[in-house]
């Protein structure tokens, strides 16, 4: 039980990187009137950390027009709807949501069903909007948005379209936290497999860092039947979790002999058949590079980790071209949480998406750790429990 | 009339290049047996010619394994069925037939119905089959099987997968050596807006290089209706005849200040609106890179020009990730002759495929001259006519 007023909620701030990020857990509150326009107040139960969280909060406040610090971050919320504002027909007061990512569902690409690409994706999702909350302290005001859902902080003002109405199809509130990285880490990797590349039961897929994203694809590839899930990390933990979540072959890339010849070691695990996706979530250079290499003619390469701002790499045109290769960056499992997140708590019903299996649950009080247990990979996924 | 034996037919025969292609007008006899399974033997009306033809035509004798002098290349023949191996089922003597490639049938990606990428692709279109041919006058073999159909010549031993029967859809000879195209060339660019990038009438188009390919790109990219469709060459009639042919607007690549602006020439003349699908048929790297920067956020690039043996360029990581865009390398239209060319000769009775506009016939006679200006760009698609 929390013993602060009514009004004052535990967040994680952001501040100005330095250049790494900056959290601090504070208090915040949220200014004294309704939610806006489709727009509902959202007590949130729980939030997943995901890496953008990190590399978005080392964005120097000066990047773009109104992107600004102090804000709040987290995109992988759960809660309680406390407060719906006008206009809002998805949900009400007491619903259970999951929350995602914002699109504006008017432009080309949200016409054509492909909101992760929606033209005002920077707007609705990245800058944010001032005065969502305030610092209850100072009083100063602190941006919210991110991801329309700011989901760091004990409640937060989030955009409708953010919002997955789940009442009807959960259980508990465990369930709930349990379902936090839904909305983005595991929706990722999860529908980047079935409906950014359409696997299919031919296919060998590669997966390349087990983080939630990666994690999510090699289930994602378990449940579409692949001929062989190749999953690749450099922690041992990880590549025995794979193997129990779908992994038919795994490759450590800190074994010696192994470290560099990621090509060889990933056509020898497969026996020389041709390996037809990957999804490769680290953003890496060098994995990228050998991961180009190491598909076979038609291979189609998901983009799903971001890489470090600037990164070039030189590109293999000639070969890539007589193979009849694809380079792609996807966002998001190329789906909307509406249409997502029902269908995967249908296969964790079915044991084909043991969640419980790597996230990790935090206090909020001890939400400093869990963010830093992110940083050096001692948890796979961390939850922080508001 | 030729007075050629009824056993010996004109044909464009290949030898080792010194780099450059060398090509000789010589007599070829088909030896002296049926057509073998699965075979049939077609009596060339005519046979476009495509960059691919010249690009094979200077790989080196030692290129791989089953690559071999003297060849004949060719292929986007039509003709008429003269004779029919055991287990033909799809066409009889006296059909008239489109040829287009050839595929297994039996892969997974023929499976998926990718036969473009069929994994037998290079044994089955590129190195060909020694003994198809021999020379009139020594005797000496020369190797056909090209694209399975090797028809750059009289007469030739063709795969059925390479046949596409329209017997029932032409109604005279003119109009068959007009469609010689059709089985490669319009077949790639077509397919590759219409299937490759399942363009909408929300795209904006950029093509890149008007031969035949990139004209049959801007052909459908008016037929799906796109919003806008950019025609870019260094050749102002081509420019000229893209504008007839569906082109919204124009880049004139040779003209002083627009040249190595293409970036800046495209966002001018759409009003910065977003690029969305860029079908680049010229396979050089400057024209490449200026592509994937004039690219909107998911813009997606479709390499269809093959670019020079051993190309590589820098790739722009950062930037392409964070606007979601794509680079694929496309062959044939994603699709296979037996499935498009029904619907593009439907098109042409439509008026949206005005073929010819840019075939231009050369006797057999003259096969050297309608190679020649293929190289030198004076023809747009020359077409022998047996």
């Amino acid at each position: 039980m929390s013993t602060q007023s009514s009004y004052e909620y535990p967040a994680l701030v952001s501040y100005e990187p330095n250049p790494k990020p900056v959290w601090k857990l504070e208090k915040v509150k949220i200014p004294p009137k309704a939610p806006g326009d489709h727009q509902v107040k959202v007590r949130l139960v729980a939030t997943g950390i995901c890496h953008s969280d990190i590399i978005v909060g080392s964005v120097p406040g000066n990047a773009g027009p109104g992107f600004s610090y102090p804000r709040i971050l987290g995109h992988e919320g759960v809660g309680i709807v406390e407060e719906v504002g006008s206009g809002v027909t998805t949900t009400k007061v007491g619903d259970k949501v999951i929350l995602s990512y914002n699109y504006c569902g008017n432009c080309d690409l949200c016409r054509d069903n492909k909101q992760p690409y929606c033209l005002q994706w920077v707007a609705l999702n990245i800058v944010g909007k001032p005065g969502l909350f305030e610092d209850a302290k100072s009083g100063e005001t602190v941006t919210g948005g991110f991801f329309g859902q700011s989901s760091f902080a004990g409640a937060s003002i989030v955009s409708e379209t953010s919002v997955v109405n789940v009442t009807n199809l959960i259980e508990n509130d465990n369930e709930l936290r349990l379902f936090a990285p839904l909305g983005c880490g595991v929706m990722t990797g999860s529908g980047a497999v079935l409906n950014g590349a359409e696997a299919k039961t031919h296919d060998i897929v590669m997966v390349t860092g087990l983080g939630g994203v990666g994690l999510g694809a090699v289930m994602a590839a378990k449940i579409a039947g692949c001929r062989e899930v190749i999953a690749v990390d450099r922690i041992a933990s990880r590549l025995d979790l794979a193997r129990q979540l779908g992994a038919t072959k795994v490759i450590d890339t800190s074994a010696a002999g192994e470290k560099g010849d990621l090509v060889g070691e990933a056509a020898r695990v497969v026996n020389g058949q041709r390996i037809s996706i990957v999804i490769e979530t680290t953003g890496a250079v060098p994995v990228i590079e050998a991961c180009m290499k190491a598909m076979g003619k038609r291979g189609r390469h998901l983009q799903l980790g971001v890489p470090p701002p600037g990164t070039e790499f030189q590109f293999p045109l000639s070969t890539f071209f007589s193979d009849n290769k694809r380079f792609e960056c996807h966002y998001l499992g190329e789906t909307t949480g509406q249409e997502q997140i029902p269908k995967m708590i249908e296969w964790y019903r079915d044991g084909k998406l043991p969640l419980e299996k790597f996230v990790k649950f935090f206090p909020a009080s001890d939400a400093m750790a869990a963010m830093q247990s992110m940083q050096d990979g001692s948890s796979i996924k961390a939850v922080i429990v508001w």
